[in-house]
């Protein structure tokens, strides 16, 4: 593929598509495409979304859209779902949401299919990010429908990240403990007009006060939202100000793009270093020393090491 | 930590625990544990049980343990959920049972904690089933509760694998498409006293029917369980056995050994190349031309790799 770049950078959807296309379908160690696109990266104000299944991210994420198109913002939207093959939901969701959106060339909506290899989804959402970066979107979200590590490798990745919960998710904010606190920059409780919503709140503020408060002292707000009704998605907009601002205060958006390009170098290396190690013959050697079981696991181990 | 490979080999509850413990807290490099037991494994048969939140899998298991156990069987059970940190209910479960079969030495019930790696999930998984195997279990149930990539992983790695569904599953199992397809030995619909339990069932025998015959000749049968009456577990077990048998006189159940001994020796060689590899030299390498941007990042990948 030859990468459309001045369509990239005049926001043409085709070309947008077609390379975000491209991201999906590359194999990990591909960094051309960064190559080219990385003079125009680095813009974007990068959100991400998560929390549990049915804690109305859909509806929630629809609501700040529209909120920030009245704020005249470009707005990405990448939907990443690495729990599939078994949830279909989030794709249906996002056809609906982007026929709505569809008319608005202000929007751009994409759905992330998982390729089999988790760490390569992580990695690519942030390639799909820098696509819609260098197109000029002024903010990107991240959703992830999931709820494992992986989508919190997702959403950490964000200069900001919003972790939606639910007052029924009392159990789940008891079981989460560190790794949830550790990356929440906003909790929002939505669906707040269901019974248990103050309680909800007040637990996971005491789980806050808990936590050593933070470098840069910013203390996580803990909003309440109802996302059909649009109620509280102002302040979140307002919150996620809050936070970008402190972020550009103390340099830490600029660090925050520094680390995600080390982290993509990285992967690239390490995918190039295993492809050059395992040649015919040792992938043979392997094979035929399993086969045959004459030597223990970690003498196999020292001959591959030592070819 | 020196193994107690007698105390293993004799199914002694503390040294199997200590061993377990070992496994998750033991680096992605390991392959002493592998080695001691190495010349004690491959009799165990294992069994991947997976599907969506709410099929019921644990219940099920469960009314599974009974039957097993009155077939005289040995039972380990390696209940795996990559999804925390949001849902905790799969621990709760697991006190619960373990409190039910903790007076049975023929039961032995672990759930396995995430460590952030997904890739090490699936091999530590494997790992802990070595340890159950080497203790002389018959039967080791891998229970994964979540429903990504990685829970299909660990299922992948059984010798069978048993995809639990429930009536209301009927979009999901559109979605699932070819990847639920390929895994699945056995399909089970639980909690099939619901509303479109036939319909459900006749949905996945067409995309069986439009499946391509496999080698082996085995049809993945579609059973009906009510798993808190205990039905349709009979048949559950039976199935097993069927595919069991199939295994045997393919002689598949030596190669998917062998396999799994393959990918382990390969995942531990990988990470020492990469320990080998980011000497602190490359590391400060990397950090300093990240921060510096003077040149491309294929140009940093290309320095990396020729330094």
């Amino acid at each position: 593929m030859t990468l459309d770049l001045p369509g990239i950078l005049e926001a043409e959807r085709l070309a947008i598509s077609r390379a975000l296309s491209f991201v999906e379908n590359s194999s990990d160690d591909d960094i051309g495409l960064l190559d080219e696109i990385f003079p125009h990266i680095g813009g974007a104000y990068r959100v991400g979304i998560t929390g549990p299944p049915g804690a109305g991210k859909s509806t929630l994420v629809d609501q700040l859209i529209e909120i920030l198109r009245s704020q005249d913002k470009r707005v990405g939207v990448l939907s990443v779902d690495p729990t599939s093959p078994f949830s279909g939901g989030a794709i249906l969701g996002d056809r609906v949401r982007m026929t709505r959106h569809s008319a608005d060339t202000g929007v751009y909506i994409r759905s992330m299919a998982t390729r089999g290899s988790h760490g390569g989804l992580a990695i690519r959402s942030q390639d799909a990010a820098d696509v819609l970066d260098a197109a000029g979107f002024d903010i990107i979200l991240f959703e992830t429908v999931g709820v494992g590590q992986v989508e919190l490798d997702i959403a950490k990745a964000a200069d900001t990240t919003a972790v939606i919960l639910v007052p029924e998710s009392g159990d789940d904010i008891q079981a989460m403990k560190a790794g949830l606190m550790e990356i929440a920059d906003i909790f929002v409780l939505n669906k707040s007009d269901r019974q248990g919503a103050n309680q909800a709140q007040i637990q996971v503020q005491t789980m806050l006060e808990m936590r050593p408060l933070q470098e840069h002292g910013w203390i996580p707000p803990v909003l309440k939202t109802i996302a059909p009704q649009g109620e509280g998605i102002e302040e979140l907009s307002t919150a996620l100000d809050s936070h970008r601002a402190m972020l550009q205060e103390h340099d830490l958006k600029h660090a925050n793009f520094k680390q995600r390009l080390r982290l993509k170098i990285r992967s690239v290396v390490q995918h190039k270093i295993q492809e050059d190690f395992w040649t015919a013959q040792r992938e043979s050697f392997l094979q035929e020393s399993v086969l045959k079981a004459e030597i223990s696991p970690s003498e196999i181990v020292k001959k591959l090491l030592g070819s």
